[in-house]
């Protein structure tokens, strides 16, 4: 039995055409970039192709802004570090939020370890950070700012264009990690006026393992992999160039495609949204419109374990999530749920439901069809649930 | 005309059989191995198939003490930052060599910022490094050796073995950069004695852009990536699944094809030293038996440039390089050839012959034809050379 995937968030199928350009690339023996002879010559034009069409994504103002990393950790790690170092002699303090992903927090608490000082504000219930902290927060000391566009567990997005007004007023530099975004929603760096992007070829239909990072032109930034002058000596090592070919095919087919995208996935949320209390009763939705990605939704189910549904709806064919696939086996309830102020217990019953272009309103309907069955199952032999 | 392949340092083809494998990854629609439903757990078990065949091939006790990584320079700088930071409370002092590769030596020049000492050890005209020498350089402080096994610009091979009696036994971490060696000479970790070993798949006929780093049980390593739980909590990030299945693949033709392409590339090898005297005069061998990589030549020819070289056999239908394809755009001569006593003019004459299983004899004997007419051509334009 093939999974219907409404996990989408830990991982996108990847599209038949990104497919057919990574076999081409496969089949092309292509060289080392960096080497002299014309068959190096080849492989460093495939990837400035490719650093043309992620650049366009995102309305970089040029390719050479775009630096190719392994993926959307890389992406946050090089900037939160890179940028921490290469300006600590004008300080050494750093604000970020309370429901960043752990790519972003680890981080953090590595120069933490190395005498940086970090301020984390907290959000309203609805997941927001209000800008006006940030401007509270920012001192003197002050280098950098992190505060993610859309949350990964609960889709809410954050007011990147407010936030950044204040960063460029206080010379403060500004860095989001859009890893669940780019892509899926507009994306215009120069709206959205921030100096470092993270992001990730997998979240717009590409493979895992490739992403890169936005660096507006004179943005001090260190290198997080120093070697080789690769990517304009921002990122050294040999490029993973079937993956590069990969993000850089993904990122043309997202551009072309993303109203058609967010009219597909926005029908199929609303769809679950609204025809959900006919199914289940007592939940909270954690996923706040019109601030939201339009591909994922959050529901804590009062009286049992977000665990045990999805397992059961494994059984019944449908792959979900209960929080970020990177804090698999970790058994403390999420940080970005408690951080909205929900309890313990409705943390732990927490489903993360994240819809794909794969997806149909028949999938929709028959993962509610199961979603019932599974919650009253597990209601009956809740110790919490009284009927 | 499709070039000849004498720069496989820069580049290996990818083999039919690992070609196989990543189309047969890329349609499988794998799903994130961090996932917890079915579809994320037949990731994650294509993934510890894969490191199972890394760890077999370098003899590690344990498939857990293989983190993938995004290749030879990732793995370099996890080593060395990662090695240095988790143990700078014992002490700050680090050795090295003087020919290492520029992954080595700039991530010791990023921990010099960050106020560690670094010793860099001379070596001999044969490029070794002498292990009194080592013994000396360790003081009280001292958390960490790094060592490469092979060199990338002379195929020189360091006594990693003897080294390694000395690190255990003043108990002091050993690193070394195996990039060029896994997969082209038998690595056996428990033989080395070395407690970090960094490699990459290219260099075994996998594709670029992932590696791998053997992190012995027990040595204390903080990640170079920070956020998510992956590599057993020690490299965050979702993986490179299709690259890490490939490097799998080519790990497992490696270990079953290593005697075959040992004495294959030996032989080419052997052709090309023993016959360039009826080709050309005045030259340097820079790479020493019995100490060498089977696949590597470097010979500096006097009263010409090495670039003019490779530019006029490209024109020709050869691709080869003369040096590191990471320092490609670099004026300056070659750190590593300075170090074996070269002169400048004599380093600037140098070229990097580098054999493949797909080269023949055949290609053999046409560089050294097309070598002998564009050396004759450039040193009759040259101002150095007195007929």
């Amino acid at each position: 039995m093939k999974l219907i995937n409404f996990d989408h968030i830990s991982a996108n199928p990847i599209l038949p055409e990104v497919k057919e350009a990574m076999i081409e690339a496969i089949n092309n023996d292509y060289h080392n970039p960096s080497s002299q002879h014309r068959a190096g010559e080849q492989a460093a034009a495939a990837i400035e192709q490719a650093r043309q069409s992620v650049a366009k994504l995102i309305n970089a103002a040029a390719s050479k802004e775009i630096v190719f990393t392994s993926g959307g950790t890389e992406s946050v790690n090089h900037a939160i570090k890179g940028a921490a170092l290469a300006n600590s002699e004008k300080g050494k303090h750093i604000v970020t939020s309370n429901i960043e992903h752990n790519a972003v927090i680890r981080s953090l608490r590595r120069l933490k370890s190395a005498g940086f000082r970090v301020t984390s504000l907290a959000v309203d219930k609805t997941g927001r950070v209000d800008p006006h902290d940030i401007s509270e927060a920012i001192t003197d000391e002050t280098i950098l700012v992190s505060i993610m566009h859309s949350n990964n567990e609960t889709g809410t997005i954050q007011p990147i264009e407010e936030i950044s007004r204040i960063t460029r007023q206080k010379k403060v530099i500004f860095h989001t990690d859009a890893v669940d975004s780019v892509g899926v929603v507009p994306i215009d760096v120069q709206k959205l006026g921030v100096d470092l992007l993270s992001m990730a070829a997998n979240t717009f239909y590409g493979p895992s393992g490739v992403g890169g990072l936005y660096i507006r032109r004179g943005t001090r930034v260190f290198p997080l992999l120093d070697g080789g002058v690769q990517e304009n000596n921002k990122r050294a090592g040999t490029e993973n160039l079937i993956g590069i070919i990969a993000m850089g095919k993904a990122a043309d087919i997202a551009e072309r495609d993303l109203a058609a995208r967010l009219a597909h996935l926005k029908r199929l949320k609303d769809k679950f949204i609204d025809e959900l209390p006919d199914y289940i009763d007592e939940y909270i939705i954690n996923t706040h419109a019109p601030y939201s990605l339009p591909n994922l939704v959050s529901i804590s189910i009062k009286y049992i374990e977000g665990e045990s549904v999805l397992l059961m709806l494994d059984d019944d064919g449908f792959a979900i999530s209960t929080r970020s696939a990177c804090a698999t086996g970790s058994l403390r309830a999420s940080h970005v749920l408690l951080s909205l102020g929900l309890s313990h217990a409705d943390a732990q019953g927490t489903l993360v439901l994240s819809f794909g272009m794969d997806n149909t309103e028949a999938d929709v309907t028959a993962l509610l069809e199961s979603l019932k069955k599974v919650v009253t199952t597990l209601r009956e032999i809740s110790p919490l649930y009284k009927i």
